[in-house]
């Protein structure tokens, strides 16, 4: 978070002064009614977010992003909640962030809970023996030391499961269902453990939420209800899924042994990590620009969300956990809401950039759809709505004017919490051009005459 | 395989007898030369083509080749060269191929390798813990139970290795090659042990070959040659070969530990599964169809090559351990071979049909692209060189005319080899087009009233 509004990336902050401010006289269309001479100063920034575009893609700063997020994920590896690992990877970017000269550099303390997935496995027993592999799924409890054995339902909807729900008592419930998209099919990873305990499971196996499997299992947080019985609950991959719903519909009863040393810890602390450049005109007002540092216990967490952390080098801690973070800040910050100018989030992957996703009024629409014309070197930037960002998403719904980046992230569900979201994901160029986006946009932003009007 | 020369997959034989013949006068182009006679031949196949194909696609076949296949590798699962349970498997194909009423159905027993994996696993243990997902490759020898604890060496190509030849000794290798495609890259899985070995490495850990990667490690043969210390050796995942090679880039010392039970044990005897049709004009003519019953020990074994052995129905076993099953055969029935008039093998995949790529005179590949015109409802169908099957290559290269079937198998080597290859990769509709082209260009090459000529 950068309190300014003479703000921009650490590392390119030099570049402003240096570049001479030319006039634009071409783009001048205003189908939005933007008063012409906001027009007029927006199109004035042209030569700054050129340069910036420039330094990040072609001069001195091409391919630090990628260098700089393949050292820190090599080096951490996972960054999970509850971990020491987390902690010495906040302090990394603590002591980086005062290396490059950012202001009031500190973490903020937030507790945050602590999920401990331990050994996990789980084997078929009937009608063949096959290891089936598992990821058990946050907040989960785990099972008896040898295990639960328990013959098996599968299901491919909670109408379904609804429909059957006699056959389910002492069974373990396999989900089945279909990939439409995340948004739509992450409610049985979410709700699947709930919804199976109602009616009597003893656990339950969640077909991971992806569009694509190379018997791939995905992690991801689950949910409990208050008024049910706490049951084991894991993803196991699509494969695993199909075969078990193909097994039962042929009639053969499927009998399976999971063993999950799950565990709910008390909470831990952990740290926002904060930076900050302060302007000189109005350094109250602020430009926040954000990715999560947290990440799942799998993989590296490159895309979810080292990318995103850093091409904005500021970053939330507990995102993976319940958005715990920044949720926190929020909360603890609520008399500088007025000030906020723009939030900004990253965490959606940081592939080749498509433009912004944004809410807020229909002026600040206008005026980010006229500041993307200024980044037509990168491509052909659009902005659409609303805004996807989970970590910004308080302050958005509280009025405050948002955005999170939009990349060609069509890929990003196979990565999505697995051993796969390694820096084989992260593209130099890609991560350049996110960079420089977050850099130029954050820079026009803070540098605006008029506060962008907060929405109701 | 069918010794016959009225040659059609068991169960669409009823349809030849039931199609009255009709002539085709459209297409009678030949920019191949072949004799108006021998074309007008082959287009009046054309109504049986269309019988058989329809039948497949449309009627009462629809769909049974993935319920078949799906019912045979779920209740099997991966069928090893050397296990009871792909001997099992055998016994249920020649059972099924006699209740379809084939003829002569029996084994042919030969002697196969019998590699077991065991157990395994690799641990980085510095800079840090961190686990390896590995699948060894056939052939190789295990470690002591503690494992071999050394550090590495990561080299990029065997020319690096060559280069750096002094680091060697007493390392772990790790090649972090290129995937340019599996023809040139498969060289780092056969020969890294080996290389490896001569330059004093304590055993090699190879990038899985392949063009994509979710974690996904794959499996394979690899041969020591006769002059070296045979050392463990396994694939290890792109994923985590590309972050040894950036963490060994940056100066940091790697320390691996793997463990293998591997063990090479006495050969086995297996079984090819022959049947027959045969023909009543010259019965000792043949036309040979066929894909490898046996797979990996990993995944379901569905694509490598459940889809081929299905859409044929006649299988080889021991094509993994190096195509053991195929090449005793074809010595063993070396006097028949004058008979043969064209070998098929369906063994990269059973996706959309593209063609067929054929090894034969230029004769022979005029007449098989005319046949294709006849395939035209099942799409725009092509003929290209050489055949690239490895059961039928020891008869191809006898001077046998033969064929692969060509599918759009681009995400083929995301899946070969791994835990991967299931159900999920094969395509109902898919399967159908390859049955009805296997049965119908048997069918066409069966009926043909002219010999193939055999090439040089």
């Amino acid at each position: 978070m950068f309190f300014t509004k003479f703000l921009i990336v650490a590392w390119l902050f030099h570049v402003q002064s240096t570049i001479a401010l030319e006039s634009d006289e071409t783009n001048n269309v205003n189908a939005c009614n933007l008063p012409q001479s906001l027009i007029k100063e927006i199109d004035s920034y042209e030569p700054f977010v050129h340069a910036i575009i420039n330094e990040t893609l072609h001069g001195s700063f091409k391919g630090i992003t990628w260098n700089e997020l393949a050292y820190f994920v090599d080096t951490f590896g996972p960054r999970f909640t509850g971990t020491t690992v987390l902690e010495r990877s906040i302090d990394y970017v603590l002591n980086k962030s005062m290396e490059f000269g950012l202001e009031n550099v500190h973490g903020e303390s937030v507790s945050v809970p602590h999920w401990v997935r331990g050994k996990e496995s789980a084997t078929l027993l009937k009608p063949r023996h096959k290891n089936i592999a598992l990821l058990g799924l946050g907040t989960s409890v785990g099972t008896p030391p040898e295990g639960i054995t328990a013959k098996v339902i599968v299901v491919d909807s909670f109408e379904e499961l609804e429909d059957r729900k006699h056959e389910v008592p002492g069974k373990i419930v396999v989900f089945n269902e279909k990939y439409i998209s995340y948004g739509e099919t992450v409610k049985y990873r979410s709700k699947g453990a709930t919804e199976a305990s109602k009616y009597g499971a003893v656990a339950a196996l969640i077909r991971s939420v992806t569009p694509y499997s190379l018997y791939t299992p995905h992690t991801g947080m689950q949910r409990y209800d208050e008024n049910v019985s706490k049951i084991p609950v894991a993803c196991i991959t699509a494969e695993d899924a199909s075969l078990f719903r193909r097994m039962s519909d042929r009639g053969t009863v499927l009998e399976i042994n999971l063993k999950m040393q799950a565990k709910n810890l008390p909470n831990k602390v952990s740290r926002n990590v904060i930076a900050e450049l302060k302007g000189s005109k109005t350094p109250e007002k602020v430009v926040v620009i954000s990715g999560h540092i947290d990440s799942w216990d799998v993989g590296q967490g490159a895309m979810d969300d080292g990318g995103g952390a850093f091409i904005s080098m500021i970053m939330w801690t507990g995102e993976e956990v319940g958005i715990v973070g920044a949720n926190h800040y929020i909360k603890n910050h609520k008399s500088e809401e007025k000030n906020l100018q723009f939030v900004l989030e990253s965490d959606s992957g940081t592939f080749m950039p498509l433009g912004f996703q944004v809410t807020g009024t229909e002026e600040v629409k206008c005026i980010l759809e006229r500041i993307m014309k200024l980044f037509s070197i990168v491509g052909n930037l659009t902005i659409r709505s609303p805004s996807g960002g989970p970590d910004i998403a308080s302050w958005v719904n509280a009025g405050v004017p948002g955005g999170s980046f939009w990349s060609q992230d069509e890929t990003y569900f196979n990565y999505h919490h697995t051993n796969a979201d390694t820096m084989l994901v992260e593209n130099p160029q890609a991560l350049d051009k996110g960079t420089a986006l977050f850099a130029a946009l954050s820079y026009v932003l803070a540098e605006l005459s008029v506060d962008l009007p907060h929405h109701k």
